[in-house]
């Protein structure tokens, strides 16, 4: 319910997922909404099931105020389908806030994990791909959460894009280590005691350059940089259209040149990423951007299924408790022998 | 002596803007240095002076450690030209710690402002410019220094853009007032009571929207935003040319429409920009790129001068003073009956 073209979106884009993927959806929210709009499509599967929720988290909804007072929200019965096991992970285009909130209060957190991150996936200019993270689930961030990002986020590259030892980037506003501010320095610090392979600070232009596989920093500086990414790539597009459109001579050579535009768009476009995962919660859980469209949903649950197929969650959590020498702060009696063995795999 | 190809941009921009805008320059650094590369352009001209300086602030010295063993810097020279009343301004390319710590030293601060910023244009796709600042030069910020960084800003559009009642906005993580951090929130409340022309919150994405003149932020993500954008453009363009070489066809396509990619590539390149002016020292500075071209720099000349004839140092001691109600903190007698005037005028 949660896309600003909702449910279209949503409904169409789960077609798209379970003709190509094979994947059974569970599509949460009003059902009688839900039927009139799978209604429309023709023909009928048998791999759509909807399951009923009454209430909706708005954009607008003051986050902790919707998950107080609405009982029965899409995003929480979509997360209880998670719990129970009948659903292998979930994806929302709707509210950010109340679907990390609703996820951890439903599913819980992973053991080690202080606080989940949303990643988002960034294309680079040698075809490659850097994680960044957190992009939006929490505004003021320790040194040790940044750790903890970076933990999880070695994960999930290391899981879904094979990189074997990905290097880890603590974004800042210079390369040297003295560059930054009071978080970046203290978790820089405390970076070069763990066992990443840590290359130092990075600056906002190593989202695209493929010199690191995750970046790390806090959610309020990750959400300036992904809005501005996203404002940026638009706002390019309709540069370039309005120049190539100006004559009929450059109207001729956009014609000629158009598989190269198309090419373009699709490296660029978030909706190819299918959505960014929020790490740290037991579950899949991805969200996807409230202006989703069929597209952007399907890729999305090609990402969920990837989560689970890739036992994304089991790894972050032997990678928070165990690999990185309880940097979640619970003791245990396996870490000194057991983080040898890990830190030897990366 | 500061920019990656230094001195070749600089005495390159210098011999340009001297011919363009009928410039004089003073060119200050190591004299052999200066005179060597100068000797290399003909024909000589007049409007070309050296004045030497023996040291240089480096792009990896430590600022602070730099400024206060390095006495005899091409910076410092810089800015005593400006304070004796020789230069109209200065530009450097160099290391912009140095560059503010320097100017703050040696011209001082405006009346009123706590802490000076550095202001960094960017393209709207309407054709338009957002001014965002800072861009670097304060990590930790309070609210009150946001608030002094609208007032300078507003300034700086309302006498460069011919803006006459510049939309100001704070950037956030949501347009609505409860999304953001602790210093957000304290700035947001801070703003409602000051007379400014106050937008509320916007996103990373307002960059480029043309939905507001001026944007606040402290400089740490400020830096951020101004590196995602610079490095995206830069990825972009290239993603692009490797989509256009493909094929044949699309060469030919290329061709074309070459005339397009020529002025998208203008729209959004910096370097037409002229370098970001530092706001609340008393004089002129223009910050430029290290990897400035002589282009970038025959444009930050430009905006020094425009700067000057502008009269942008005068006009903001005004707004920080008067027109706002005294935000830089002092007690005036003249406060309510002018801010009244100056909140008329905008």
């Amino acid at each position: 319910m949660g896309s600003d073209d909702a449910p279209i979106a949503e409904v169409e884009g789960s077609l798209l997922a379970a003709e190509e993927f094979g994947a059974k959806i569970l599509l949460v929210g009003r059902e009688e909404i839900l039927r009139r709009e799978l209604s429309r499509h023709f023909p009928a599967t048998g791999q759509i099931e909807i399951v009923h929720a009454e209430d909706v988290v708005t954009m607008h909804d003051n986050t902790s105020a919707a998950i107080r007072t609405k009982k029965d929200t899409s995003i929480r019965v979509a997360a209880e389908q998670v719990l129970s096991g009948r659903a292998a992970g979930m994806v929302s285009a709707g509210n950010t806030g109340a679907v990390m909130a609703t996820a951890v209060k439903v599913m819980g957190r992973i053991p080690g994990a202080k606080r989940p991150a949303v990643a988002q996936i960034f294309p680079t200019d040698r075809g490659g791909r850097t994680l960044l993270l957190d992009v939006g689930a929490n505004v003021d961030c320790t040194p040790t959460m940044l750790v903890q990002f970076a933990a999880m986020g070695e994960v999930y590259t290391r899981v879904l894009f094979g990189c074997e030892r990905p290097r880890i980037g603590l974004l800042s506003i210079g390369e040297e280590d003295h560059k930054g501010n009071d978080l970046t320095s203290k978790a820089s610090n405390l970076f070069k005691q763990k066992p990443f392979n840590f290359v130092g600070n990075v600056e906002g232009r190593d989202l695209f350059t493929g010199n690191v596989d995750v970046i790390v920093c806090d959610g309020f500086v990750g959400n300036v940089a992904l809005k501005v990414s996203e404002g940026l790539v638009s706002t390019i597009k309709t540069m370039l259209i309005q120049s190539l459109e100006a004559t009929v001579m450059r109207q001729i050579g956009y014609g000629l040149a158009k598989g190269a535009f198309d090419e373009f768009k699709k490296r660029v476009d978030y909706e190819e990423y299918g959505g960014a995962p929020l790490l740290g919660v037991k579950g899949g859980v991805i969200i996807c951007h409230g202006r989703s469209t069929r597209q952007a949903i399907k890729n999305a649950v090609r990402v969920a299924i990837d989560f689970e197929t890739g036992g994304i969650t089991r790894k972050i959590q032997e990678n928070l408790v165990d690999g990185l020498e309880n940097i979640g702060g619970k003791s245990s009696t396996a870490v000194s022998s057991r983080s040898t063995t890990s830190a030897t795999k990366r």
